[in-house]
């Protein structure tokens, strides 16, 4: 088979991608070792920011986004007892969009067939050649047949696990990363949330967070060792730790439920430079994980497949190749800034072993600073609801 | 010997705080162990806040500051390349003033005797005694006699040494800590500065500040492990590490002279709590001590004695002892806020041997994020020039 782009990973980071391509009339074919069903049952963050929001408008594909969406104003940091909003409307005349990752993927699998965006599902042994040169192909098997795909580009789309990265050579690349001492047991409840906003709690007992993916579905988190295991926390366990980390005014509010998923997940920042090597560039996972604080991770995929998607079609369309070029440093620039502040969320909303009662003090002076600084708000909040791409 | 204030230290905030009280009427000793020639030896910091200056004011005490206090509009945060401009007056319409230390302490020193505040230099054995009591005192011995001052309230103005803070029982005493893993080498010298404005540098090779105490007179640091000594940096090689620390536009305007005063200053965040037990209050370094970046330590020791001044003006004015009972949240919830400042902006600006290369991205992307955002100047800014009393 021969086409322009192949795109491995079938997340919202490489459909996203294939249906930008598809828009500007670039061929183009994405390949996904998992089934649909198996793609649609992870579930991750669930807060749009502009970017990510405009990006589904412009494919014509938010209605379902518009209709079933939360537009939310602003979101609150909480110290124990209190909540400290940050009203991103006000201060950045911006808003998020609450709507959960798994339905962005959805949307995006149903429209394929229509849109002719070719996905193919269950593909093994995916391996990327030839890289370097003007002729890339990605090699995989599928039902057992040994197939290859000759392309122009690659757009590595496959996560922290796939084979894109790893198909660039150790002597060009740099990494950096910071592994956190806590995980974030989540849970998934069809309940009305405890509050119309998200809420992230730093309390004596650790970290909390009240999220939601529609009115009647509530997405709850709190920090963890990572020596826990989640036998050992029964609902009933979290909902009473949930109560404490929240403070009294969230913790009135809980409707109690059981929950339908329950897993911990530990947190990380990553970053991998460069985002291109050669004719194969890096999207989302594939290349940098944010620690979930702040619900970065969809968004910084999308602000990619945004640089990445103009970059190909200016190729594609115009034989200008400066975007593939300066892909890397284009989308580094504000993988970076994400990064920062994912990591400063995290530091502030998590108590950290090593960090004693000086350290601590600093975290609760930091509250209270941005509780009584409007500067602090609208760094925050320009941040939440997205720098500008 | 009677009166109703003893004031322990003579140093700004001692001399600040017996002005203020002499002014209202407010009767009061200040005692110093060292003699007026030792006191003014202290090289400290030079930039002052609106905080600082206005009570330089109130007690008409800013005729010299006036004359030759640098009004700076703002600083500079340079990355080794280049210098991002923290415009203090566009984002805040706040100034800071560059005045030493020194100069402070010598306007307050010299007006004492006209303005009736009793200052006993060179005392020895300072104790108080009674401080939870209505009637505390003080003893000490001058030129090998022993003396005694009974009062209603003493002021703990002696720095982090002083015998005050050790009278304040353990008991009901909290201490908060975090020693730096580097000291600051600095040099006072006698030639123009490089920049009309204070420049932090976070460099490959280390920290860098490049200040001033005047239009002739400029005041350099950088940052070297504590296990360096002052005789292993002569002069030169301190020039040349500020060369390059500084980045290249400041460098090609660096007068490089003789050192007139050279030493290492170890830096520490402390906080002390409460600031107050019994009729004893803890004014400036006896309750907190900040690093130097950012120059928060006399601004902070300024707002002290002004809480401090109030309250007690109140209490023999008025009979109001509501402020003398509150003097220590008021205090430390300003405290904090400083501690904060001083600690993020050390953090920022310095390399730490704990830090691997992800933390060092931090550094990088927060700058970066700096040089990008309003609200992120603005919340230094404000700092920088001074939260509000």
């Amino acid at each position: 088979m021969k086409t322009q782009v192949a795109i491995i990973g079938a997340g919202p980071a490489g459909l996203m991608l294939g249906h930008l391509l598809r828009a500007e009339g670039v061929d183009c074919v994405v390949l996904e070792r998992q089934t649909p069903d198996y793609v649609l049952g992870r579930i991750r963050a669930g807060v749009l920011e502009q970017i990510t929001v405009s990006l589904m408008e412009r494919l014509g594909l938010d209605a379902r986004l518009k209709a079933e969406g939360l537009v939310e104003a602003g979101f609150n940091l909480a110290d124990g007892e209190r909540l400290i909003r940050i009203d991103c409307e006000a201060l950045t005349g911006k808003t998020v969009v609450v709507y959960g990752q798994t339905e962005i993927t959805r949307d995006l699998m149903n429209a394929a067939p229509a849109r002719g965006l070719e996905v193919i599902y269950g593909v093994a042994d995916v391996a990327l050649h030839d890289i370097e040169s003007d002729a890339p192909y990605v090699t995989y098997t599928k039902g057992g047949a040994a197939q290859r795909i000759d392309v122009r580009f690659i757009a590595g789309c496959d996560g922290f696990h796939g084979p894109s990265r790893k198909a660039i050579p150790a002597s060009v690349a740099r990494e950096f990363e910071r592994v956190y001492p806590f995980g974030w047991l989540g849970i998934l409840v069809d309940v009305p949330p405890c509050h119309s906003e998200l809420i992230y709690a730093n309390h004596e007992h650790g970290f909390a967070l009240a999220s939601m993916r529609s009115k009647t579905r509530s997405r709850y988190y709190i920090d963890v060792p990572l020596t826990e295991k989640v036998e050992d926390w029964p609902d009933e366990r979290i909902w009473d730790e949930l109560a404490i980390r929240l403070g009294p005014e969230p913790a009135a509010n809980i409707t109690r439920g059981r929950s339908i998923e329950k897993s911990i997940a530990p947190l990380r920042s990553y970053v991998f430079e460069p985002m291109r090597h050669g004719n194969m560039l890096l999207c989302g996972d594939a290349a940098h994980i944010v620690p979930p604080t702040g619900a970065k991770g969809l968004n910084l995929a999308a602000s990619d497949v945004h640089y990445a998607a103009e970059a190909l079609t200016a190729f594609f369309r115009r034989g200008e190749a400066d975007g593939i070029a300066g892909y890397s440093a284009k989308a580094l620039a504000r993988v970076w800034k994400s990064e920062r502040f994912s990591w400063s969320l995290t530091k502030l909303m998590h108590r950290f072993p090593e960090d004693g009662p000086f350290e601590r003090a600093m975290q609760v002076a930091e509250l209270e600073y941005i509780a009584s600084s409007r500067a602090a708000q609208t760094s925050i909040a320009e941040n939440y609801v997205g720098l500008p791409v």
